[in-house]
């Protein structure tokens, strides 16, 4: 049966550079990939992933920010994440919902229960069915993210805003028999090999 | 005390043509008024209100439609309409809260319980002082609409979604002693009219 898989993790924590490596290993096993990233995905996704992204004069109020994650998030699972499932492909995400519990609730400090309660309103049980948490110094991962180019406006927050983002990741982690964390300070090969280990790990898990 | 007044009904009712006359009355009396309209009103949320109103390939999710919308309305809260109401002015809107609960709720079908869980999440007890609903057949309000030009993504659904959508609006207005009814199918002076000697009484019974 065909898989959700999600990749978590701070910026520059090394998601998308995973995320290629685990499409790959999919794929070299047969399997039909679908890839996302988040904020984004669809053509309405993306309009507000650009609005979130963007530097504005008009300050964003988190609760706006949180709305439209969620508005995104909506359109990338009904209109390509849940055909895609359904046709027997297996969707790789870059983010999902633990972004919004971890940015929007631990950066920014809404409540938790608060962004369960929309979430659940608006995509009911609907979740990912294993996810590989990249964990991270932000200090390390920020200075990775800044060489690769100019800071988008929530990649301009402060230090700290970082630090409460990946605490509430980790709580996540530790709660979530579905999750395994990853060493991402280790370098590339290195994360790769420990990321191959878990998800064939899983991988024969599921085949019990 | 700096008041928020709100009128509310289907396209073509005559919400614009009303709204002005009330902001026209109340500066008569020497108050200072900021206008807004919904979706929109800060440039953050008129981007929101493109996303909304504009036609696309890609379908949009009831739910998206809706977060979109709670999206647009804190930013105005937060940077229009409070701030407004702080400095003592007397705010008058061209759609509110109601607006969803009608559309998204009466003509999408999302359970109104829901819709008031996210509007207590992110704006909290906020809501309007006085509301003007202006109540029409749907039919006459389309054709009105037509006539002032191209309709847009929501105005072009069926006539059962803006029934569906009157009826919930007549459902808010009868438990809502903060809100008149207006026929609106009146001409434009017998509106004018209906709405000013409204406007009077609460403003009167506002002194006492
Ligand atoms: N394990 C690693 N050690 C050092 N640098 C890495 C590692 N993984 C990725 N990088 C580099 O760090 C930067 C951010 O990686 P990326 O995969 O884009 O992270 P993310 O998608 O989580 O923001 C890229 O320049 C990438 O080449
Ligand atoms: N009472 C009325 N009777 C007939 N036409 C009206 C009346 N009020 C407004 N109109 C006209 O109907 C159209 C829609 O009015 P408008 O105020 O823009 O409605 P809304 O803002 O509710 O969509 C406009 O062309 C307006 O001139
Ligand atoms: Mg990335
Ligand atoms: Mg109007």
């Amino acid at each position: 049966m065909s898989q959700f898989i999600v990749i978590e993790g701070l910026e520059g924590a090394g998601k998308s550079t995973v995320h290629a490596h685990v499409v790959a290993w999919l794929q070299a096993r047969g399997i039909s990939v679908v890839n996302t990233r988040e904020p984004g995905g669809t053509p309405l996704a993306e309009r507000m992933r650009d609005l979130v992204k963007e530097v504005h004069d008009e300050p964003m109020t988190m609760e706006a920010e949180l709305l439209l994650m969620y508005a995104a998030r909506v359109q990338l699972v009904r209109n390509r994440i849940q055909p895609a499932l359904a046709a027997d492909c297996w969707v790789v995400g870059d983010r999902h919902d633990w972004s919004s519990l971890a940015y929007q609730g631990g950066g920014r400090g809404i409540d938790l229960q608060l962004i369960r309660q929309i979430k659940q309103a608006v995509l009911g049980d609907f979740g990912p069915d294993f996810i590989l948490y990249l964990d991270l110094d932000p200090a390390i991962g920020l200075a990775r993210a800044q060489e690769r180019g100019k800071l988008d406006r929530i990649e301009q927050e402060q230090l700290s805003f970082f630090q409460r983002t990946r605490a509430t990741y980790l709580a996540l982690a530790a709660a979530e028999p579905n999750c395994r964390l990853i060493d991402a300070s280790l370098d590339e090969e290195g994360v790769k090999e420990a990321v191959l280990t878990a998800l064939e790990q899983w991988f024969v898990s599921l085949a019990k």
